[in-house]
């Protein structure tokens, strides 16, 4: 795999990781911190001159209580909905090892030694359905690479030049399938549903990944956020005094990195290791065309 | 897509979209502000004259911060469950991709060429099932618009005329697979599968769209936090004085603009890109159709 | 449809909701009421000669600090375990639309013209699947209505003295489908199969509305909600007098009108528009077999 | 049903039932008391004597305040989770009725008039599937009373004498399928697949019944929840003197006895009413072999 | 099974128990402690000599208490998606029960008494799925001791030499099955959809077990959690003084506790009892196979 996968969930020592959290929330973490300094200015500076006092109601902390509720459940369902989708996308990528294999191996199972080549090419093509799928839903055409070795390049050029690359991929199977002359009605069947089952999850895929949480939620819960840790430091003033500001940064760096969290995993696609997966299965459908004959043969042998 | 679509989900700059948010809510807030403008009224004007004293119990936040987590709590249940809804109705939309592709996908690759008329047919009017779904779900005829380049004008006033259009256009498809003399029973029952998968997505589209959450829970909820919002003023005055009609009037737009989200988002027919899935279907099954020969010739070749 | 189905989620004005919903609350809140005057009673009365001081701790109110969240979490959990099993009884009811449709369009699609009669008879019984069940389900005879226009008096009259109609009606489609003559084994399985997937939604319609949500569970909550509302009032004296009357009116009415919607909700059966679904599932299985001809002619046509 | 079930879920008169809850849990709440009794005496005892001041922090509130909302959302959790696999647990049991009403009917219909006595054998082993389920998932041989009257004694003896008895149930009706000389291929496969999803279904009940909520989540939950009411008439003492020892019986008492329902609802095998099923079962196939020739004479009638 | 598990979820006596938990959390606890003797040894020694005062605000309780929800949240989150995990997990090994157990039933009602040693041999390497699947999902050797007595030497030695072992042996079963001469499509189609039924239960094993919930969460909960426990006896002395160092350890033991559990729970393959789930299945199947003429007989008797 030659193509660095952005955001991609290695981890690393934790000052570091810190350090890059801390880097991706900076200009709401700036932001935070300038609102804080500006209250303590004007506390110190302006309000002894007889500008308005607005730095020291204690009681305006109250506001806060009553909302920190409402802040923390819309960062869980956040959270939870990210996390449902981020899931819900691994699940689907760990199916598209099954389907290709298991079509494979029924095809292996099921022709004789005479159809051996047209296996080895509905092999071929099954390794290719995961890089056209990527490509495809990802729109980078650099998860092609992992094609390359299972198609020959004229194929690899034709797939390429389709509109929608993996259901061409998808239909070069069900003609393959039903160019064998060994298989019956039932046994095409079976392969199809497999053939199908690709097809829903090249659908699921899709629809994970063109299709966001409504905007209207992230970006009321954003909104809710935003004004929650920008009037904190007024209310923190008549507490803290200048205390406020390391608080007033520790507290956002907690609660905006978790929120940026959810909005990182909210497009699972960019974060999971696709490359990855790619080379999993190319190497799975080769290992079911390998072992073939030693399996028939511990078969036969029993 | 000629017709534009309400509430739909595109967003826009961030000081626009608070505005719109802002409009929709603005009868709430508005009497929010009214209550707070009253209270402090009230408590300049009359009180200081002999008017019984209802302003400043400092105590009154108690029934407040006791039943601001069950406002939360059910601000939580109804985003969630409106969430739920949205997401069910999208997968549901992303599976009518998947149907009516993989139904020409079958009738491709099992019909023989001199079938070829029937396989077109079959796959004209699959792209024909999301455009008659989504105009008897929305009781939109828009949605037809989607069906002229496939149907024929005369089968199009036919199926327009249609009590439950979807249906019978599903039962168009059964009778052109039976028509097919190269079937057999087992791939006639496949392709009928994905016929009954497709009534199946439309009964649950239905369902959805049809069936609101119980208003008995919406209007309690509505009814709660209407409440909470109203009598809050009172609470704020011996604390904030005159400052507590912004804080009102920020809290409520917090508070009431998340409610009201939940609203519109419970209705997902009403917010999702159902044009753009029309279009996006009759390009899939076309394409199917299109890159048949193509890829019967690349598995040939291989 | 003659009989009112009752708890019926039809809404009407708000003001006539929420005094229903007042209405149905009134003992409880009539309860909380009564301790709030006898607290003031007892106050202003006896204490003052010499009783026991058991109002004016105001420190009282910390165990309903401590416990407003458990409470909150209670009627949340109650909440969405009541939507939860109305959602997936609405669901089950759903597919009872679509399984007789199913059945109706395979037989009309698989049976040749000769069988006509078959088809029909399979159409009528399909159509009395559902008054079947929920005459069942329900206990409730007046659901027969319903199948009065498809069912001969005699045949009617059998199916309703057998003991578990809606199996025995499933019973006659499966020797109705055994009886043709043109269908081979693969087709009859399909329209079985349809068959058993609704005596499986039979199976869940009963297991809702059989079997309730842990009495234990629900006694437990109501018994904490009581609690709460009860001891209240002696933890609200001391903060607002008198005013606490109109406090915990308004307070034990959100409160407990939440805890009762989850309550009624808890039986779907009685609150889902049965009646209305057996006409739409009756005029769908008709629509099926009038448009079976067209849409013969339109697919024979094209 | 001869055999009392315990922890049956039957309910009774409140005051009753509240003496039984509070019966549960009395070992801990007597311990809640004593804790309470112990923290009194000390203050009055041996406080005023210069024994180190232990109980008039009134700032002891605070660790329960912070922790209050983690004790309410363990029992959530534990809550959810039992509820979670009860209702797994009766859906499957749901389940366990409708598989063998479907493999007899399946019989039934496609089985000829002269292997009837084939027809009820495989009707009579369907009845007993379930009393051999139970048994072997309880380890309790009282079930095996359903199976009296469906099994001849020699049969029951055999069975009885299995190691894993519903498996073996479920291979004699697979072997009286593969006797039958008139079913096809299609055919047998359809009931063997009501046969597999029966042996799913007891896999699924042991998992249940045998796999109990990770012992260390439901200890460190018991664990938080013993601390918590301990240490808090510590807290209490300050505020309340000796009305402490109420408030600490009543707060216990609803704390404690919801997560003891928990717990028993955690092993929903225990409280489900397994007697109810079997015969619920055998009388479900006993009916779909009864109605078998009224329901051939009303299809053939009509 | 001579290896022992680790983790495994045995409980014990609870005084044992809490000292283990204590011990896995000991190095986060004992900086808990440091951190409020700290404060204690600065507030008492170096404060009263001019060191600037940064333990005596009580309002410095106010940032923990408006965050107490939102770390209580995330613990609920965390330990609610390692549950889901775990019961996943735990679904997807009963489920590995099931299909060896079935595929052995149907091979065994199927076959013929001549293609006896078939049935045996497909038997025999259903019986060893599940430790190659387990050896290779672990990565540990130790679960083929459960196949020695299964396999033969020889074709133990192949499989262990296989790459991706489990699919190899699912190959072989396949491989077995097309031998069979007895067996039509329909029926092979049948045992093949077990074989791939085995091939998805292994997927999601390999998804559960290598795919840890995205490491930016736990990461961010950890830090949340440390941040909140670190600074607290900033917060607490004041309040307790040398009491918050007692305190400071009950708390950190029952919320790092938690975290702590979620955390070992989160990868359910090293808590469950692998080594009972194989000898389990090889016990299943051994009965599937010993009951077999049993069965029959029992079968062609009634």
């Amino acid at each position: 795999c030659r193509t660095p996968e952005l955001f991609s969930d290695q981890g690393g020592p934790e000052p570091l990781v810190t350090l890059r959290v801390l880097q991706n929330n900076s200009p709401l973490i700036a932001w935070v911190l300038l609102v804080s300094a500006f209250v303590g200015l004007y506390a110190t500076l302006l309000q002894p001159h007889g500008w308005p006092d607005i730095t020291s109601h204690t009681s305006f902390l109250t506001p806060f209580t009553l909302t920190s509720f409402a802040v923390s459940l819309l960062m869980l369902f956040r959270t939870n909905s990210s996390y449902g989708r981020w899931w819900e996308a691994r699940s689907a990528c760990g199916r598209m090892f099954n389907h290709p294999r298991i079509m494979t191996r029924l095809a292996a199972a099921w022709m004789p030694p005479e159809e051996d080549l047209l296996v080895r090419t509905i092999g071929r093509w099954a390794a290719a359905l995961n890089p056209a799928a990527f490509a495809y839903i990802r729109a980078d055409p650099s998860y092609w690479q992992h094609a390359t070795e299972v198609l020959t390049p004229k194929e690899l050029r034709w797939l390429r030049g389709c509109e929608q690359a993996p259901f061409a991929a998808l239909q070069v199977i069900s003609q393959l399938v039903s160019a064998s002359r060994s298989l019956d009605s039932i046994q095409r069947q079976a392969i199809e549903n497999e053939v199908s089952q690709f097809d829903i999850l090249v659908g699921a895929a899709e629809r994970i990944s063109r299709q966001p949480i409504p905007l209207a939620y992230t970006r009321h819960t954003t909104r809710f956020i935003v004004c929650f840790v920008t009037f904190l430091p007024f209310a923190f003033w008549p507490l803290f005094g200048w205390a406020s500001l390391p608080i007033m940064g520790v507290l956002s760096f907690l609660l905006v990195g978790l929120e940026n969290i959810g909005i990182q995993i909210e497009e699972p696609y960019r974060v999971l290791p696709l490359h990855r997966f790619c080379m999993g299965v190319k190497r799975a459908v080769q290992l079911t065309l390998e072992q073939r004959e030693a399996a028939a043969a511990v078969a036969s042998a029993s």
